[in-house]
């Protein structure tokens, strides 16, 4: 390490407000140094206003000369990056000797360099977001928990979904973007594979929506959730081969489901096909799309008109020109007709539930967490997201993280400081049931 | 309590910026309510941007049914408004039943208030900003820990200062104004009184800058320190009444000292003589006012020609018209002269130096703090006296704060959670010498 500690962040678009907020307060107040590297230096200068310990720099990602001296210069090097560069910047790392720390799922390039990173000494840890990241560390504190007095779990569903709040819930769809919009619309496309009751479960695109389940969340009431891609995966990281119904699922209140489910049947999701939108509002798209699909103009209820009315699905809602697939004309939708505005607040929701048994008796426990964000900037999305990553660097940088190697926050070394930090600032989890 | 924890601050100034984003953030994750009152309703607006829980309110203080309004609106008042003004708002709290949080001195008119606050089972919390308040907390924690192991206090000498960090310092008083100018103009006026080797000593105004003392602080040098007005009156607080040394200082760069004793000589620091300005340079007034006290215009040494002559009081800096006294000029020249610039980080710095006997053998013990700012906005200074303030109202909304009455943070209930919450987030403590 050098002698003043730098941490250096690699991206600073909507997720990392909070994060960038974060880090600049507590590497001054520590006398560290930061950096943040973006495409948009623009964008990083005034994000970093007038802070003078910290520096703003442009970066072409793919100039591996500029990335490097970036890593170099870096005791802990943070990935706001889309994941498929995480891993540029990971061989950066390991060849550097530097720490890394990103928001996104372990691919198989950066699972090959385990060994590595090892034998280098250096902490590579991924997932450490909200999504993955707060979900592994809550989840595995509590059955942690529940293994030290003997339980054993038979039954695990932890849900997760990034929500408008009640407050500044303003349309029939209950949902309005704070996230990348493209994930939005292409979410759940692969299908989902999941264990439920000893069974492996496939559930198809086409089912997902119109399957969702049902929970409830105190002070907040019923939401719908449907489950994510691949659960299976994390039956071994979670060490639960014993657990009868193992499911990960996403949150969105049960109108979104309902209504999303008919988008879908309708192929409004669909890559593939692209259309000439010039001169095209949202409802003459619909009907072209639908025609184009063989699919007759349907019977809409008073829910679904609304939605579609809302979304720029019916009415004169004009379409940009040019050439478009139906995704992307959702995207479009969604970005300007569901916008978070200023003064909107968004929620971030999860749910674990967990059955044990503990001699011979059956047991349930459920953990939940609402956090509210305070505006369309400090978004609860962005806090849940990088305030982990930059509590986990600060740790680093203390000596008070002491595990080393590829990992995702499923020890008790990482995620009981972390927790205990979020708990601290309002990020906390509420448990109903027996433990 | 209401069913929503709902946390009022009074005064949007200076020094709430940091305290304002503090309770912003967290308000919003816990789903409480926030309101800011201040006269200048704008001013609040501004601070609280989007965030659509909080509240901006327009505020004459002197309105005692709009201030009751919101008192009684509120679980936890936190005052920042000037010190006089507190018991306004003591007595809407007593009657209202609420809790009152403030970084200023107990007066006379608050600790007469100690018994009702008592039986009305509120929590009066005061002095609980930087100095007083982290000076409070920190030496307590460490004088409680030398008591803990038998050990005797035998000296105590507690300094602290706002001071501007080195890397902004460019100019030869290094010091720039990150706080109310007056109070750096009056600073020390009533001389000091403190115990030094079991002696009571009393140091006049004229003689407080010329007799300042140095100190080492690590990682920044040699500091210099004149004693705080009245040092005595926290010996039976501190339960100190054994110790030969007893004294509470203000810290400032050496060379501050030498050329503000040079203007205290002058009388530059006086209130009472008026004078007509129009058409004056700090030049020309500096020689009228030296005519007008019969003090011959003096031989300038190179350090303090170069202090005059940034300061204005030597060169053609125009002053502005009308009738001022000196000290209005030093503070007009303060605030333009020496200005904390947007990109300035300012410095926070304390120490304690604790002598004590432990079996028979002398031991010390040295405690420092060293906090930058972030930028002009989020300085050091914001950020030392708002953050114990939010802290203590999180904690008393969490039930976790179990003190009730008038009290300042020396119990470890109060000083140990806030403590521990400051380390977290960069504002720690150094400690050498042997314990």
């Amino acid at each position: 390490m050098s002698t003043t500690p730098h941490i250096v962040l690699f991206g600073a678009g909507k997720s990392a407000t909070v994060l960038i907020d974060f880090l600049l307060d507590i590497t001054a107040r520590e006398g560290w140094q930061c950096t943040v590297a973006d495409h948009d230096k623009g964008l990083v200068e005034r994000k970093l206003a007038a802070a003078p310990h910290a520096h703003a720099v442009g970066l072409d990602i793919r100039d591996a000369a500029a990335r490097m001296a970036l890593v170099a210069a870096a005791d802990v090097v943070i990935s706001l990056m889309p994941p498929a560069l995480h891993f540029l910047l990971a061989q950066d790392c390991l060849k550097a000797g530097k720490h890394l720390l990103t928001a996104s799922y372990v691919d198989e390039q950066i699972r090959a360099m385990k060994k590595d990173v090892e034998a280098a000494g250096l902490l590579f840890l991924c997932e450490m977001g909200l999504d993955p990241g707060i979900d592994h560390m809550s989840a595995m504190q509590l059955v942690h928990r529940i293994r030290r007095t003997g339980g054993i779990i038979t039954g695990f569903r932890s849900h997760c979904g990034g929500l408008v709040a009640p407050e500044s819930d303003t349309n029939p769809w209950h949902y309005k973007i704070s996230w990348n919009p493209r994930n939005v619309v292409l979410a759940g496309k692969q299908g989902a594979v999941y264990r439920e009751r000893g069974q492996t479960q496939k559930t198809a695109y086409t089912k997902l929506f119109a399957e969702a389940g049902q929970v409830y969340i105190p002070q907040l009431g019923q939401l719908a959730f449907y489950p994510n891609r691949d659960s299976l995966a994390y039956i071994p990281v979670y060490d639960m081969a014993d657990a009868d119904t193992f499911v990960r699922t996403t949150l969105r209140y049960p109108d979104f489901c309902s209504g999303w489910n008919q988008l879908v049947q309708w192929q409004l999701t669909d890559e593939t096909i692209r259309y000439q939108t010039d001169g095209l509002t949202g409802e003459s798209f619909l009907k072209k799309h639908l025609a184009h699909h063989q699919i007759p103009f349907p019977a809409i209820n008073e829910l679904l008109q609304k939605q579609l009315l809302s979304l720029g699905l019916l009415g004169d809602c004009p379409l940009p020109d040019g050439e478009h697939s139906a995704a992307d004309i959702l995207q479009y939708l969604l970005e300007t007709r569901l916008p978070l505005q200023a003064t909107d607040q968004d929620m971030v929701v999860m749910l674990h539930e967990i059955d044990y048994t503990l001699e011979d008796q059956q047991h349930s426990i459920n953990s939940s967490l609402v956090v509210k964000g305070r505006d369309a900037l400090h978004t609860a999305m962005a806090q849940t997201v990088g305030l982990p990553l930059g509590i986990a660097a600060v740790l680093l940088l203390r000596n008070q993280l002491p595990v080393r190697g590829l990992h995702i926050p499923i020890l008790p070394e990482i995620y009981a400081p972390v927790l205990q930090w979020l708990e601290n600032v309002g990020i906390r989890f509420e448990e109903y049931g027996d433990l």
